[in-house]
């Protein structure tokens, strides 16, 4: 955890990145690292975490980190939260808080309101078209490859 | 929509990829697109409304798509809702619902279930360290740049 930390910390100081670092362990070694880069990349998914599990990923040659821990230096956000479900690493570590976060102007309360709402109740007015259409590229799928999973 | 929904059916058809695409459209004009990528890349945030988004961004050279409309094949997953809230695109629109997807067996509710627990009841053990370090970092970054939001 501290070398997540003082990934955060040289990020803030020498690269002008946001106050947040990650980094992914397997039986005991790093094998990957990330930090905020959402300003400097044009990326509003680069947050730490999200850097540390593609890396990771890249580093394993697999999708999912079933038998790794994600260090990171603050709980994660609701994004990061979902790239953590859909990489399935075994541990998660965090040190600073979302409280912690957001007395700092790094809040994510209002995304965990809007994944509570239907979407036809969020902020961002969201509105469902062609069904039927998106329905035949899962028929096609199921053709082509039922047994594999994404 | 037609054109997402023509990605992702190219994509299973032809790239063996997961059955989801995304396009991101600005004053009328398709500025980006996504096509689920999970396996083929590595990447468990491969998915099409995350790939549509970071190529959004770097085409328009900013980290949000403010005056953006997103348009996917299939409702987003929380990991993509997390995005598309960073991302702040002022529409989505999306073709197959989330209950249509989990009948193919892409099922996203148990990330639901996870995001409204508390880090210390969900499924991936979840634990805090190092908690006064990581505020150091938060020090650090308001004393650097306390005015710019990530």
């Amino acid at each position: 955890m501290q070398l997540a930390i003082n990934l955060a910390l040289d990020n803030v100081r020498t690269q002008q990145g946001g106050p947040f670092g990650a980094v992914v362990v397997r039986e005991g070694e790093v094998i990957a690292q990330g930090v905020n880069r959402v300003v400097n990349n044009n990326d509003p998914t680069a947050h730490a975490e999200i850097m540390a599990i593609r890396a990771a990923c890249q580093q394993l040659g697999h999708f999912q980190l079933t038998d790794c821990e994600l260090y990171t230096s603050c709980e994660p956000c609701p994004m990061c939260l979902g790239a953590i479900y859909w990489a399935r690493p075994a541990r998660v570590f965090y040190a600073a808080t979302r409280i912690d976060a957001a007395a700092i102007q790094f809040d994510d309360a209002f995304i965990y309101q809007e994944l509570a709402c239907s979407p036809h109740h969020r902020s961002i007015p969201c509105q469902q078209l062609l069904r039927e259409e998106a329905l035949k590229v899962f028929e096609a799928w199921q053709a082509c490859n039922a047994k594999t999973r994404y």
